[in-house]
């Protein structure tokens, strides 16, 4: 991955795949724009977004529902076509269909795999048992199990159903004292389990948990992913 | 403008002209969707976004620089090309360029105008005088004074340097404690030379100015603009 070089280089433009959910989607914007520390407009990247809300119900698929692959392909086509050169994805259960993105992608494109960002972000604290923090697709997927136990790491969680209805909650709007409380409720669960680090594997989730609420070192996937989303769309100045 | 009506009407798809700056295009997709209050990601609207930090500066354009105007048609024309029908330009200053978007635009799909639905929402505070916080731009173009002016409300505002100097600093990043106490001297100066309302003409200045830090009842013309877009957006049910 390039290093962040130079005050103001130029940048490849930035499409995110979006609205899954909606919600999560603008806090990855958000959280993208803050993290350029540009003091001017024209220091930023240019960025596009398509937040659509109809891709299908990636838990749904898992249990034989339409697949979300078509319409992900469509939408990184439509980003590309408006000149979308870095491709990124604020989802982790549809990273499972992240091969139907892969399979539009022109040579010159890059697609930011989430998943991969976040599990080297793990790695990186070094863990003995991390506590997953995802939705019923990215467990049924193995999406993190797979990659981390290849690695020798133990992979807990709460109940699929705990998880499920926090999701829900914030999906609803909800990320109040009272959503953040059902967060860290789960997260200490997690660490009295033994989990050495808390995974954020679902955009909602960092909606509602944060270094302020988490009992344990805190994994934010999401924020992984800006991180390397800006890497990747940064152009490096010839020295 | 259509009630909202419906518990999860159909939606017509909503295009964002961004980037002016892209903290405030973030801000605004934020408020949209916390504005829809929909349970499930499949009752959100589809949005599509463009944050082009590229268009020409709205105040050098004022002083003999190049027209924003041909680059907003051009951002447009991609987002209308996108499938979008409703059209929302969250800047200001923008909006002295507007006709460059209403000139693309086909009979089917509509300009949400913010300068239009705030002046709306600052005339129905029956207000003697307006303070109003605005770039150098919207006042050289006087796009808010005259249609306030002409249904006889005075306009105040502070020292053109003040405001550029606090929006400078917002796009810089600055959102913190000092940048807030920045927003409220200007708005305390406004209602002690007799503001009955201020009015938030900028899209940076809501990120510092609030209902919890204006000394004066507050008119955020984003948030008017969040509300006029997903009334203009949702589709009536039929009775």
């Amino acid at each position: 991955m390039p290093e962040l070089v130079g005050a103001e280089p130029g940048w490849r433009t930035i499409g995110i795949l979006g609205g899954m959910g909606p919600a999560a989607s603008a806090d990855f914007l958000t959280m993208l724009v803050g993290a350029v520390k540009a003091a001017r407009d024209e220091a930023h990247p240019r960025v596009l977004l398509e937040s659509n809300p109809n891709v299908p119900d990636r838990n749904a698929a898992m249990a034989g529902g339409a697949s979300p692959g078509p319409v992900l392909a469509a939408m990184a086509g439509r980003l590309l076509a408006g000149g979308a050169e870095v491709l990124a994805m604020p989802c982790n259960a549809a990273h499972g269909w992240a091969g139907a993105v892969r399979d539009v992608l022109p040579a010159d494109a890059v697609f930011v795999d989430l998943i991969e960002t976040a599990v080297a972000a793990t790695l990186a604290c070094a863990p003995r048992t991390v506590g997953l923090l995802a939705v019923g697709a990215t467990h049924g997927l193995r999406l993190y199990h797979a990659p981390l136990e290849a690695a020798g790491v133990r992979v807990i969680a709460p109940p699929a159903d705990a998880v499920a209805a926090l999701v829900a909650r914030v999906k609803g709007g909800d990320t109040g004292p009272a959503a953040r409380s059902a967060a860290t409720r789960l997260a200490v669960r997690l660490a009295e389990d033994g989990a050495d680090v808390v995974l954020a594997a679902c955009t909602e989730i960092p909606l509602v948990l944060d270094a302020g609420n988490c009992p344990a070192p805190l994994v934010d996937a999401t924020a992984a992913l800006v991180k390397a989303t800006l890497n990747a769309a940064r152009l490096a100045v010839a020295a």
